[in-house]
This record gives C-alpha cells, sequence and structure tokens, in this order.
C-alpha cells in the first residue's frame, strides 16, 4: 500500500503555483515533532503499515513536502494533469526471502503497483521499476527475479515503460529492492476513497485471507505448512472493472496488504468517521491459514494479503457487485462480511460466534517485517 | 539518469493488447545471456551508468519486460494516455553520505528525476517517493532529508503525490535509500530524443563540469578541497522552456549524472549514428575540479553532475539557444563544446589543445560508487 500524502485532483500548473501551508524548510535544524519522539531511531514498526507508519507520514514526510491538504494515507494519488484524470502510485518491495511459494518479489512489485491503482478505479497502464541490487547478489537471481516481473507485467496487461539500476556494495543492501510506481486512467465517472465509506455500506471482501503473509512467514521459518499456504499475488484490475460495471458508485476500496484486513478497515473507519460492525463468522479464513496463525501466534486479520481486496458498496448494489465479484476469477470467494454504521465512528467492532463483541484494533508496528 | 526501455508514444490501451516480440516466461530456467557473462554476480559497475549497466538493461532487463523496441538508454520514457502526451522517469538514490557540500540526498531525489523529464522537454508535474530506512538509523537524519526533499520539490515547483516507506532490518540496509518516480506534460510540437542528434548540430553544455562528484567524493574521502567545491544540483525544467522558446526544436537532451558527459555523448553518438567532434579546451572545468581530479586520478569529463544537461541544437539556432541559456541563471555558464558529425559514427573525439585527437570512450564500470 503506497501511503498517499495529500492531493487529489490537482492540475498540474495550479499545484506548481501554490504555496503550502505549513513547511519545514530548514533542513539543519528539524527538531522531532512530540508524537514521534518515543523513538529516537527507526525501528522496523515504522515500515510495518501501521500506527508507527502513519505516524511517521503524518508528522514528518507530510509536513516536510508542505502539501497544504493533512497527510492522509491511501492507495494511490489522483491527480490531473493535461486534462486527463490519472492514479499515480508508488511502492518499494524488501520481501524476504525473493521466492515464494505462489510467487516472487517480481510478482508483488508489479500486483502491488497495479492493484494500488486499482483501488481509485484506475487501470493500470505503465509501470516504472528501479532496482537497488547488493553488490555479490547472483546474476541469476537478478535474472530470474525480473522475468518474474515481465510475466507478472504481461498478465497484468500493463507496459514497464522506464527503470532505474543502483548498486550497493555488500553488506549495505539485501540481494535484490524493487521499486515500481504505476499511473493509470482513472475510470470516468468514479469517486473512490476512504472517505466516502458511509453508513448502511455493505462491507465485502474479495476472497479468503491471509494467504500471502502465512506463504512468506512458512518459508522464511522453515515451517511444515508451507507447502500448503500459496501467495494471492494477483492484479486486481479486471476484478475492480467488473465491478464498477455493475456500480460505478462504489464509495471506497483498498487492498488489505501489510498490516491486514484490520488496518485496511480502521483506516478507511477513521478516514470517513464512520464505525465498521463485522460478522467474526463470515470472514474467510482458510483452515491452514488459521492453523498457521495459530500456531504462530498471529491473528489473521492482521496478516498481508496481495490479491484481495475491500469494498464499501451503497447497500442497494451489494448483491449485484457481489454477483459480479463471484463471477470472476480473483473475486469466486467474494463475501459480505459486514456493514459501515453510524455507531462507535472510527471503531472497528467484531460479533463473535458467541455472541460477545471485540474492538479490532490498529496494530502499533508490524507482527510480519519484510513481508512485501 | 533513468534507464528507459523501449516505449515512446504508446497509448495505454493499445499497449495493453499488443504481444511482446521475445519474452522470457520461465523464471526458474533462466540462463545468463552470452554478453553478460563475465560475471557470475553483480558488481559495483553494474550500477555505474556505463557499459556493464547498459549491458544489464540490453540483455537482462529488457528481453525479461518483452517490451518489443530494443532497450534504449534514456532518461525519461514519454508515453500517451487518455491523449495527453506524459513523460515519466523515476530514479533510486543511494548516494553516501547523506549530505555533502551543496545538497543531500533529498535534493537528488527531487531534481534528478525533474531533470529526466524536462530532457524530453516535459515540465515535471508530480512524484512520488519512496524510502527504504535501515533499521537504527536516527529519525533526525531521516526528517532532515525528507525537509530537504520537500524543500527542493518546492524549489522545482513539483508536488510529491503519493509516497511509501519501508524499513529493513540493521546491516540490510545503509541509513537512507530514496526512489523517485516523476510525470510531467510533454511540451507541445517538441521531440526531443538521442536518436535526432544530427550532423552539423552544434554541442552545448549548460555550465561547469565534475562539481557534484568531486563535492560527495571529496567529503567521503575527508579531502581539503571538499570546502571549494559544492554540488551543482539543480532542477533543470526552467532552463529547458527557455530553450524551447527560442528553438522548439531542440534534437536531443541529457543530463550527465553517473558517468559523466562522457558517457552522455557516447550514448547519443551511438543511438543517432553520428559522431562527435568535441573541442577540449572549451570544456568548462572549473580548476577546483581539474585540482581534485588530478590528485584523486580521475578524469572530469566522467564524473557526474546533477544540475547540468547537454544539448544538441541545429546550427541556424546555436547562437539563440546560447543566448537564452546564458540569461537563465542555470545556463549562465553555458558554452558550445562542439559539434556533430558524419565521420566516426558511434564515437566521439575529442580535439587536444595540441592538436592532436583522443577518443573519449565509454567507462566500463564507474569510477566514482554511489555518487547519486
Amino acid at each position: 500500500m503506497a501511503e498517499t500524502t495529500a492531493i487529489r485532483t490537482v492540475d498540474g500548473a495550479a499545484a506548481r503555483v501554490r504555496a503550502p501551508a505549513a513547511t519545514i524548510t530548514d533542513a539543519a535544524s528539524w527538531t522531532c515533532p512530540a508524537p514521534l519522539r518515543d523513538h529516537r531511531t527507526v525501528v522496523m514498526g515504522h515500515g510495518g503499515g501501521g500506527q508507527l507508519s502513519a505516524e511517521l507520514v503524518r508528522h514528518l514526510f507530510a509536513p516536510a513536502y508542505g502539501n497544504d491538504v493533512l497527510a492522509q494515507l491511501g492507495d494511490s494519488a489522483t491527480v490531473t494533469l493535461g486534462g486527463t484524470r490519472l492514479a499515480f502510485s508508488t511502492d518499494s518491495y524488501v520481501v524476504r526471502p525473493l521466492f515464494f511459494p505462489g510467487g516472487s518479489i517480481g510478482d508483488l512489485a508489479v500486483n502491488g503497483t497495479v492493484n494500488d491503482l486499482a483501488m481509485a478505479g484506475a487501470t493500470a497502464a505503465f509501470l516504472s521499476c528501479a532496482f537497488i541490487l547488493e553488490e555479490g547478489v547472483e546474476l541469476a537471481t537478478v535474472g530470474r527475479v525480473a522475468a518474474s516481473l515481465g510475466a507478472a507485467a504481461r498478465a497484468a496487461g500493463v507496459v514497464v515503460a522506464t527503470g532505474d539500476t543502483k548498486v550497493v556494495d555488500t553488506g549495505h543492501g539485501d540481494g535484490v529492492f524493487i521499486n515500481t510506481a504505476g499511473i493509470g486512467l482513472v475510470r470516468d465517472g468514479v469517486d473512490i476513497r476512504p472517505e466516502r465509506a458511509a453508513p448502511g455500506d455493505v462491507v465485502i471482501v474479495s476472497g479468503p485471507l491471509g494467504e500471502h503473509g502465512v506463504a512468506v512467514l512458512s518459508v522464511r521459518e522453515g515451517l511444515e505448512f508451507g507447502g500448503e499456504v500459496r501467495s494471492d499475488t494477483a492484479p486486481l484490475g479486471s476484478l475492480v472493472q467488473a465491478m464498477l460495471d455493475v456500480c460505478p458508485d462504489v464509495h471506497a476500496l483498498r487492498d488489505p496488504t501489510r498490516g491486514g484486513l484490520a488496518t485496511s478497515l480502521n483506516e478507511i473507519a477513521s478516514a470517513a468517521g464512520v464505525g465498521i460492525s463485522l460478522q467474526e463468522r463470515s470472514l474467510p479464513v482458510p483452515d491452514a491459514v488459521a492453523g498457521a496463525c495459530a500456531f504462530l501466534g498471529l491473528d489473521p486479520l492482521y496478516v498481508a494479503n496481495e490479491g484481495k481486496l475491500v469494498a464499501f458498496v451503497p447497500p442497494a448494489r451489494a448483491d449485484a457487485v457481489l454477483a459480479a465479484m463471484r463471477a470472476h476469477p480473483l473475486g469466486a470467494g467474494a463475501v459480505a462480511i459486514g456493514t459501515c454504521v453510524a455507531e462507535h465512528p472510527g471503531t472497528v467492532v467484531a460479533r463473535t460466534g458467541l455472541g460477545g463483541t471485540r474492538v479490532v484494533d490498529v496494530p502499533v508496528g508490524e507482527q510480519l517485517p519484510r513481508i512485501c
């Protein structure tokens, strides 16, 4: 998930002349804002997609970049350039190991960015692709990663238009890091963003949860269930277009990667000022994922997915959207998992099988480092 | 300098359906192409912007991505999306140290990508900005880098629209790596690309050479001349627009970063199938740079610049372009350094002060690792 700092529907020319509201201009005299003072140095959780990540964006990056809209966490930015409405997004990929059941860092680098664009209702057209290689990594490894990236791009229908390669000395990198940025056309008439989630919306997920995180972790730890669970990495552009065909007014979409479904739902609840009520037993957690999570002490709601989305859909169109999703290979397991409510704004509550409720909170750091 | 693989003026929709000419589809069975077999593993030179970098793009990345145009090394890709002609470019920044006389990795991350877009005649509008942080780096360092990046973006008139942050464990990164990708509108009526350099063209550089590389190396090595030479990092968008105001038919532009002026000239000579004849004594090398290079055993023609461009201009408009450049603060030191010739295609020849000639070749690897 890209962390978007502000800016929607800003024309390039207009953006270039407007003054930022509040900026940091003197790099030499930077002082740490109070909300970040728990840590003097960067910890793994700052990259985990949870609360620490959000605070870093809000209190460090956003003020530095001086955008005049409060920092937001989104999957991509929507911008207007030369009269064309574009989605623009970036992600770096530092997953370890580079190859895992169901995919590789090359697949993630394509699908992750394609999916961020899809979450704005955009069809990815072009990708940039930049490698940071560590001196000493085998050329065959780089070749295999590039081949998997190329195959994923063709499968997703996106063209790698520009690239870059840097090499860092041994011990200052980790084999292969990849960054991709993507641009895509936003479909006419759609306005998909977290703030549009509204009480009454049906919350739909496109299929089984937690597969990517469990697949990576299992091979990393050499665990037995590694063979059973494969990463779900997949490009979601055509699934989103199929949904928009039957409901152009989808309110919000997100792909629950780092931080899992729980984090995505909390971000939307918070951005829209709504509550979310989940039916816990509706959550599609495969037995193998549930077993692995129990063994590893993880909650599947916080485990990364790389080929799933969560949608907030007006109730009148929910059945049509569900049917369209189930007719698509990447949405065959789509289910409604809950509703958006006016109560407990900003909070996600799950109704348990026993009739009780529990708050589904945002993780502070991350339970699975370097998962994407 | 971004390494562009193929694709110009491709409509998003068209690009998505056309089949690649030659592709690698089976990541597991990748075999090393013959031209890459001198190295089993990645060496620093693969990221140096010279011959090894070019071979990696041509023989590893381009076949993997399956674009149907031969791999080209360019500063940015020009693509058409929704009827709008865009330049799109990316670079990662791994410079060491993060701060140096005249700038920081944050300045480079903005200006480097803005300049790649400018080399296609485009005005940068939006940047993505992705950080890969090493666990343990001080938050104050990240804050200062972000502040310098934000200030550089404002100075360049470009908006940071989307971002990402990843953290890697200690010993698997190097403080701060940054990737930026940029999109910009290509000015109507311009067609600027290396292939358009033509015999008769006047070759112009915008000012003194070698300052960035010497500034970084001096502080890295703790050398005395560090105080004298400052990085020239600067955004060249407005300089290019001033040039295009007087000559919309500029043939080729390049910013001579990694690999220096020598590499840029060789790439253009090779792409256009022309020779380039330089007057060695016209080359603007400041005394402090010349002195530092002599001391360090470097050739200033191969040292990176981060705020300079080289232009190939039709002879009839060369004086007008030179005058427009000299009237701009970033082109005050612009000079003609040679001409494009029909002889010795693909080769750059310098006429020395004593009346002799020497071939200005492409470096194999890099003389200055991690300069940007």
